[in-house]
């Protein structure tokens, strides 16, 4: 994220808490510091953005020393799920000038060697449209995220929590399955795995307690996900054994992968931040494929 | 196939039951002709190594042809299974000179203009190993493998046929029911889709005719497959119900990918076509992730 906003040429400084991050940034010109307290006390004298990525169990943590430090900045997060996040922000009345955002774009890799700018270009970021969210440091996210190469697609958090368990969470679990599943062929079959096998297992090479961050507090869409898939699975598995063939499920991966290849992301126009019943009309341009691609609209 | 021979150097001619398969070849400069009689004579007059490549359900029909117009050449095939493959060469009589093989390598995408002369660079490809194959067939096909620029891992029918059923065809169904899952979330959950779900489901974009071809002639090893993802998920799907955890899934998962990634293929060396044991000794050192890269080892 600070890499992106450098590059795009934004008066950007950042805090991490190891040490090593912290280092690591440095040595690439990067403005990091291991000092919450001071990073925050300069973005409260600036009325910086707040950009916060961490994992979810990090992020009481850091709430409180925002709650502290600098409270009355606009606020907004790039962590995996949106009603938790915002449960949290709310819990440290910091819902005032808080958007939620989530960038859906990332590698199985994490920390500052796996960081680059160019990593949301034509990537969707999810941008929160909820009740209450105020056009102001909503524009100024929105506005960050189309500097870092984004488009926006606004959602509010309980749908924007469904839909991620199902592309982004699932894909994880499934993942994970293939892998043990695969490798209980043992060597002969990890040897003679390719394309298939590697593309469907890439995620499972993230680092566990990452996915179980990214996956766990979003555990009741995840669960309504998971038993679709334990259906459509199972369902194939009864017509493979009674008459050896794996049914409709085929057909449908197909024609849903296909919708998928050739899903049409037209642009929202003409609902200006602050609007009359401009959040209302956003959620509802989001849940129809709309997106923004730009703010002059 | 028919690209990689020519481009290794090969006198290779083909042929096609489709009219505009040979019009596509042909117009590239290829030998290939949709007149099988013909093109078997040709075959059986040069003594040339005959390859199979066409999806189980049309493989009847080839046999028959061979059987008729080519009995006597050396014979392998591309085909995804091998047991189903191995019983139809002997109910036509065509085992003495038969070899199995099975390149992993490939795309979503079928028909000629998916062909390329480099798809089997550095791919293994699973040559037989069953008991009868004679030495003269075999080097003949290991030979062609490998100077398509594919190393080789020897195996016998069943075996690979339970290998590929975990890393080639429990692949395949989970990314259909992926793909159906995230579309269950609609045009929202599509259009924030990202790198997990696009590799997730990009096998589910194979022609759906061919992805049963693959798949259902492998049943009994793909049920065993799937029973142990349906578990693995399960039980997931269990903790996380009832305590918010994905439980050993995700450590486990990520375990099994690194041992995937970080697979050593030692090479089979001293082992010469003929010498005595020389089937049971490389199915052996395939089942412990040997593989042979040259033949004068």
């Amino acid at each position: 994220m600070l890499r992106a906003a450098v590059a795009a040429g934004y008066d950007a400084w950042g805090y991490n808490r190891s040490e090593f991050g912290v280092r690591a940034a440095r040595a690439d010109g990067f403005d990091v510091d291991a000092d919450i307290e001071s990073v925050l006390g300069r973005a409260a004298a600036a009325d910086a953005l707040l950009v916060v990525g961490v994992p979810m169990p990090a992020l009481d943590s850091i709430l409180s020393d925002v709650k502290l430090f600098a409270p009355g900045c606009p606020l907004t997060d790039v962590v995996s799920v949106k009603a938790p996040v915002a449960a949290a922000v709310h819990e440290h009345e910091l819902g005032t000038h808080y958007v939620g955002g989530h960038p859906m774009a990332g590698t199985a890799e994490s920390g500052w060697t796996a960081s680059a700018p160019d990593l949301f270009h034509g990537a969707a970021w999810a941008i929160g449209v909820d009740p209450g969210t105020r056009a102001e440091p909503w524009t100024r996210v929105a506005r960050l995220a189309l500097d870092c190469g984004a488009y926006l697609v606004p959602v509010v958090a309980a749908e924007h929590d469904r839909a991620v368990a199902r592309i982004s969470h699932l894909p994880h679990v499934l993942a994970e399955a293939l892998a043990v599943t695969g490798a209980g062929g043992g060597d002969l079959a990890l040897g003679l795995a390719a394309g298939s096998f590697r593309d469907g297992t890439r995620v499972a090479a993230t680092a566990p307690d990452l996915v179980r961050a990214i996956c766990e507090p979003n555990a009741a869409a995840l669960l309504d996900a998971l038993d679709d898939t334990l259906r459509l699975l199972g369902d194939a598995r009864e017509t493979l054994a009674s008459r050896g063939a794996l049914g409709e499920l085929i057909d449908a991966g197909y024609s849903e992968r296909d919708r998928y290849d050739t899903l049409e992301r037209w642009e929202i126009t003409g609902i200006r931040p602050g609007d009359h019943e401009w959040l209302e009309k956003l959620r509802e341009a989001g849940q129809r494929g709309g997106v923004i691609r730009g703010l002059d609209g």
